[in-house]
């Protein structure tokens, strides 16, 4: 049949079109009252879809620019700072920690799992500066409980919590404010259904006080020299103009999503990946196949390749067969597992569609016999028990 | 859940992107080198789209225009023509001859139906000048089969064939220089998946050699002198430039689909709604409904509603429950029946979507309780069958 690009990958993620409309028409100059104008709106309506009181900044960059921030503007060289990792973006705070200097201690887990509260709760000191996590680690579409582990950094003194929630904005219910969380971090990519570019951060007051005594070195990443020029209407540093217009668009129609209020929007927008996430569980299970993460999130729904299959093949099938791009697993994963993303812009059809195509690989690459319209039929319950409203635990589980 | 747009209309369908993208990028004047290089490709690559070795012509209005075109540069008042009917567009064709003061002979069916080929005999006379019909009448889905009427025509004296494909071009295999169709006439709206604003028509030397004698008036629709300018790379008129890119950017993705061949392009394309529709079909009968067309087109599927159900429910659900626009009945067939088309720009996702929507539906507005996934079952299962290479009758059948 004929071909449509579909994305189904946990970055990047399908484009709102009235974004890309935005992006494409946008041409007005940066130190422009225009552009002023749309900067300050888009950084105020951020906050709404952050869901906090505190400034939020928007950066142009890959979302570890800013995470990269958050350890230069808020460590210096010989601080401890603990790092809770289950996966490559885990990995990735510690490998930052580390460059800065810090004296990192650890909670590892293994790919697929998440960590206790008691394991961190072991590994909090008096000195801890900060606590680095993920919200939802992407490699694994696993969901860690940032609101148990924010109970216990609150309870540790000064210590700051940074999580990192470039996948998990917009895709988990995330209180911010009313859990402390320190340091908050996004990316354009994800949930806000624009292509890659800008990453973005909410900072508490705590964070803004820890900065002026942090000595680690930073420049472009800032935050403070970010919100001195922001609180002008201004980018401290030449901002990515098509990107913030089609921000703009998105925003918008998240708003719309929730009859004109934002912070509606980005609750119905979480609503949407984890009816989506949950219909793709159930019909996943229901074709025998089994769930990758031991709490999976509503991001993505990673899948473990029946034994002896190369995931890379169900991976490939998809792509060849319905020009739909799934994610393999990442580093010691890749071949282990593929992942299919929820992350934003997925309506009904979609999500019934990458489950139907879903039987067809399997039918294809594999020697076992595929109940046609099985994963499907999994996917349509859940989805009318949803509408008959049956399924507030859903939301409860992230 | 989250609402895209989603068009399952007959007309408009959904838009290609890299249409969109074109359309949007275009600002040349239309007197120039480059809009004429764009003209003249275009118009040649329309030959391929259509199949026609004829002079293809292009021209900015609805598909209306050029069916009056057909009649006002072939017919003189008192003329005999012969109109074929059995739906809303058929009776088009004999409210334009009437309008042009042609004597009209009629072959008319009820809506659902179509014309045997001896009641097309019976009516034709050495004194008709010219036949008059659809490919496929949207206002029900039927095919009519053009290639019997047209051995008719064939063996009938000077009488020219007029075929209105504005829906069946890129739905239907035509052969249209070998069965003899001496206007072939489409829309910009349809397979092509670009917007409204353009119609076009192939004729045949018969047909021009005709308009030289027809006495009928015509001016913008004078289809010898938009063949001059043609000649010139030109339009006689302002063209609709965006929407020429827009077609450019569409031939250009049909060329791809036939792996650089535009014929085998335009067959892939109908391909491609022969098995969307051959899928949808299985799903609709798998629910227990009933097909509305008696040789349904692979253009759209007019499904019969319920008993004692408006159709118009069903069409309100898809619209409310998914922002699917499916077609309800026009004219008398209001309420009783709704159309899914399959026109152009639709993959396995959508095919899948809207048959997964559609089950909702059933079970939303009717009593009787719903199997979920057995229309997707169904419809798999077609699309397995294609895939083995197993469906070679779907082609054969339009």
């Amino acid at each position: 049949m004929l071909l449509k690009n579909r994305l189904f990958t946990p970055v990047p993620t399908p484009l709102l079109p009235a974004a890309q409309n935005a992006m494409a028409a946008f041409t007005a100059h940066h130190r422009t009252a225009d552009f002023k104008a749309l900067y300050t709106r888009v950084l105020a309506d951020m906050k709404d879809f952050v869901g906090t009181a505190n400034d939020v900044l928007v950066i142009a960059s890959s979302g570890t620019g800013v995470m990269e921030g958050a350890v230069s503007n808020l460590t210096s060289p010989g601080d401890r700072v603990l790092v809770l990792t289950a996966g490559k973006f885990g990995e990735r705070w510690r490998d930052l920690a580390k460059a800065y200097g810090c004296s990192v201690d650890v909670v590892e887990k293994p790919y697929g799992e998440t960590f206790s509260l008691d394991e961190v709760r072991s590994k909090l000191t008096p000195e801890t500066k900060a606590v680095y996590v993920q919200a939802t680690e992407s490699s694994t579409g696993v969901s860690h409980d940032v609101q148990g582990i924010a109970k216990l950094v609150r309870a540790n003194g000064d210590t700051l919590l940074v999580v990192d929630a470039i996948t998990g904005l917009g895709t988990t219910h995330l209180d911010v404010d009313g859990w402390g969380i320190d340091v908050i971090i996004g990316g354009s990519q994800k949930a806000l259904m624009i292509p890659p570019g800008l990453a973005y951060c909410g900072i508490s007051d705590r964070a803004w006080k820890r900065m002026e005594m942090a000595k680690n070195p930073r420049y472009y990443f800032d935050f403070r020299k970010e919100r001195k020029a922001a609180a002008k209407g201004e980018s401290a540093f030449t901002p990515a103009t098509s990107l913030f217009a089609a921000l703009g668009a998105a925003l918008d129609f998240i708003r719309q999503m929730g009859s004109g209020d934002l912070a509606a929007g980005r609750k119905a927008l979480v609503d949407n990946a984890e009816l989506a996430a949950e219909m793709t569980r159930a019909g996943v299970k229901a074709l025998g196949l089994k769930l990758y993460a031991s709490s999976p999130s509503a991001a993505l729904t990673a899948v473990t390749a029946p034994a002896g299959l190369d995931s890379g093949k169900i991976v490939k099938e998809f792509r060849e067969s319905f020009s739909a791009v799934v994610a393999n697993g990442q580093g010691d994963m890749k071949g282990k597992l593929f992942r299919i993303a929820h992350i934003g812009y997925y309506d009904f059809l979609d999500t019934i569609g990458i489950l139907a195509a879903l039987e067809h690989v399997l039918a294809t690459v594999t020697d076992k016999p595929v109940e046609y319209g099985v994963a499907v039929r999994a996917a349509q319950e859940v989805f009318a028990r949803a509408r008959r409203g049956e399924l507030e635990a859903v939301g409860a589980r992230n």
